[in-house]
């Protein structure tokens, strides 16, 4: 999907390029003539990415970065702190003594010191053995983010890839509606932050339908009935409802986890849903009682319009005790959930017999960029690399060229020096490919005047003849 | 050397986690004791990182967010764009069909699919190969910056480890005195951003000691000599002497690179050594010239007097031509360089018959943030989680701190709402540790006025019942 569009002319612009690497010395010429000539000769290597993986142009670079920017900036504006770990972890420490799902996708190894070590296929684990690692290093609560890229050897599909970037935030050591409604208010500042307006946080609470299964008297079955109930919006009611009847050996109590599961009318207000599933599960209390609480927290913040109460949502994972929550844009359910997560009582577990509670979410960040590419929202707009260029047009007064950009860019004025010496329409091409929206051009007349002249190259604008002063100030009144 | 100094009261702060995770309803408290006497049961797993990899924890990363946020702003002033590559390629890809020295460094292995792949081992191959990939997706000259991490096998010691980052930048498409002149500027530029300030930058031409080797018929064994000349501060001239002699069969070439490579008057002008080298060079013009021009640029900007000119730099990697350097932090010699690179007129000719040439540099980041924390540098200080904590005095005000903490985070200020319902000691030794400087604290009495109370928390000094316009303009004024 992303760097299909090839530039048109690909002819011109290698000759372009070939123009612009050769060089003016006839000694220097012979030389790359010989480097070309071997060239020729030589077997090259195919340049390729590995299946699953791919490469980030500036055109996707710079949006990504300027979200992750965003994305940090805000979580620090709630006490959040960065942390960073290996890429590679022993094997064992990642998958824990058994295998399961993630075992197949891992991408893993022996290296060579013989050790069993594996990429890491998520943050969360690492993050639990950063817990226990460093507990006596930590203050608690601790307040976490990490953004970085974690590997699955899973087939790639539609913004699917097998190297992704994940955004990570979790409140750590505490157990509590506060923190659960932070966590929840950050995923929707985040989103408002990204520019992303269109999508719902469809939340429930995992101890609740804990609670209704072992009023059915199924708690045994739990872990399977999660996983089936987890399928519900790709497999559809049909279905879940043969593979529950299969699993719980009754079509009674399937048709009851339906019916749990299911909200049909969907202007039901979040708390009278809370109050039919509280009724369901044998009128539990503590669950329903911390549900209460996050959504008073919620609606104090004006924010619950943003929140559906969905049972449907179970997370399969087994290490979540609480709320549970996945988020889908309104325009590309198909996506899948872009922000998940939810509370886990106990993650960090096989690694320490502390007991760490905690919540936290993750934000798939290549599938929300591939969505906002797809929604053509303005954040994926085409980047400039610089406000403005310095055309070349005179190659002797590059001295000088350079004093004006140092001058622009103690302003903050991001400026490109174009440092060939061609024609102006080349410069004009390259000032276009790169989107700079100013061009800044003097020559012997305009230095001995201590002028210059500005260009809009969106408008063609011209202002001649002013000083460099009288420059800064009209760009930045039109880049404002 | 980081993360080691744990803090004082280990037994005391977990006592203080494990009443913070306590939860008070008693259903929820024989949960827990289940839970815990089933942690106690169970066999862990030893929470560790691989040898040669760490964590960073967040008094090292946020430092090294900053940096590198600092250097990418920086890098776009010039009109640099980012890139990002996979952290995964075919071997084949990354070490060509040779082997060589990085070959047992290397981090590869055998996926699922049977392909020979490889983790990274520095950002300028993958460059390579990303730049013969996508040519015709680019625009020429391409400036670029990469700031990630990358692999290698070698053995861990003082400010080396298995997984680091670098900080590369490049200008590709031009062989030109203006094009290495912008990298070396902005070397100069960045290690003033980063308050880096007692270093030199140490440049050589490699192009002009190939010229030398010529003059002295032995381009033939150039790559031998280069690699022993690259030793000399590491093993001295004495032993270099004995190398180069057994190297080129004679004592009398011996000593001729000796003193081709030594500048024995350290006060001797840049100018006037590049002279002497060209001479000893048989006269050679063409690289004397465009390091004149080099010069020049540096001078005309007024930041020449970092810029050495030491001719024992050729920097080992066979793909340099023309402009090679290397950095070192007066202070600190024994770090090794902390920022390399040069001119390489043939980059990517492993994956495509183009000739793409170009200019570039690496910032090792890992081990300037070693330096940096060895020379106590402020960059390096505390970092504070947040500006100011709200502390809980009253946990049924609970609704009326988010509000508080929604209008301070909507000023750009950095609020952690304290989650816990803990003594106010506890609140206290918790801003401590984040290195929180303001406290906020609101009581029903206060919330009935409208008021609040902000307390510096390094000062002591106290602001009783102002309004939070009034805290807000406090501190703004206070923290510039």
């Amino acid at each position: 999907m992303y760097f299909i569009g090839k530039e048109p002319h690909i002819a011109e612009r290698k000759q372009f390029l070939y123009t612009i690497c050769t060089p003016s010395t006839s000694k220097a010429q012979q030389e790359y003539e010989r480097m070309r000539v071997e060239r020729e000769k030589r077997a090259i290597i195919e340049p390729k990415v590995l299946k699953g993986f791919r490469d980030f142009l500036p055109s996707m670079e710079i949006p990504k970065k300027a979200i992750v920017n965003k994305l940090e900036e805000h979580f620090s504006l709630y006490g959040f702190v960065p942390i960073d770990t290996p890429v590679l972890e022993y094997t064992e420490v990642l998958l824990g003594k058994g295998g399961g799902e993630t075992d197949k996708q891992i991408f893993h190894f022996l290296d060579n010191g013989d050790r069993d070590v594996a990429l890491r296929f998520d943050l969360t684990v690492p993050f639990a053995r950063f817990l226990a690692q460093h507990q006596n290093e930590l203050t608690f609560p601790f307040k976490r983010f990490h953004i970085n890229k974690v590997w699955r050897g899973e087939n790639p599909q539609k913004g699917r890839f097998r190297e992704f970037t994940q955004c990570d935030f979790d409140i750590v050591g505490i157990d509590s509606a506060e923190a659960d409604y932070e966590i929840l208010a950050m995923m929707e500042s985040s989103f408002a932050v990204m520019g992303v307006t269109d999508y719902t946080f469809c939340i429930a609470h995992r101890g609740l339908f804990n609670a209704f299964l072992d009023h059915l008297e199924l708690s045994d079955k739990s872990v399977e009935i999660l996983r089936i109930v987890d399928k519900l919006k790709k497999i559809g009611k049909e279905e879940v409802s043969t593979l529950l009847t299969s699993c719980t050996g009754t079509q009674d109590k399937a048709l009851k986890i339906l019916s749990y599961i299911t909200v049909e009318d969907e202007s039901e207000p979040f708390l009278t849903t809370l109050e039919r599933l509280s009724t369901l599960a044998g009128g539990e209390r503590e669950h329903t009682s911390r549900m209460q609480s996050i959504y008073g927290y919620l609606s104090n913040a004006g924010i619950q319009e943003h929140f559906t109460l969905d049972p449907s949502i179970t997370r399969g994972l087994d290490y979540y005790t609480g709320i549970v929550y996945e988020t889908f844009l309104t325009e590309l359910p198909h996506f899948g959930s872009v922000c998940s997560g939810g509370r886990y009582n106990d993650l960090a577990s096989l690694y320490t017999k502390e007991q760490l509670p905690g919540v936290g979410s993750s934000i798939g960040l290549d599938r929300l960029l591939a969505a906002l590419e797809e929604l053509k929202s303005p954040l994926i707009q085409k980047s400039s690399s610089a406000d403005l260029i310095i055309f070349c047009l005179d190659d002797s007064l590059r001295s000088w060229y350079d004093e004006l950009a140092r001058s622009l860019r103690s302003e903050g004025i991001r400026v490109d020096v174009y440092l060939a010496n061609k024609k102006m329409g080349a410069q004009f091409k390259y000032a276009e490919a790169n989107h700079i929206p100013y061009g800044l051009s003097c020559g012997q007349e305009e230095k001995k005047e201590g002028k210059v002249t500005l260009k809009n190259l969106q408008t063609r604008e011209m202002h001649q003849m002013i000083t460099i002063e009288e420059a800064i100030s009209t760009m930045k009144k039109e880049l404002l």
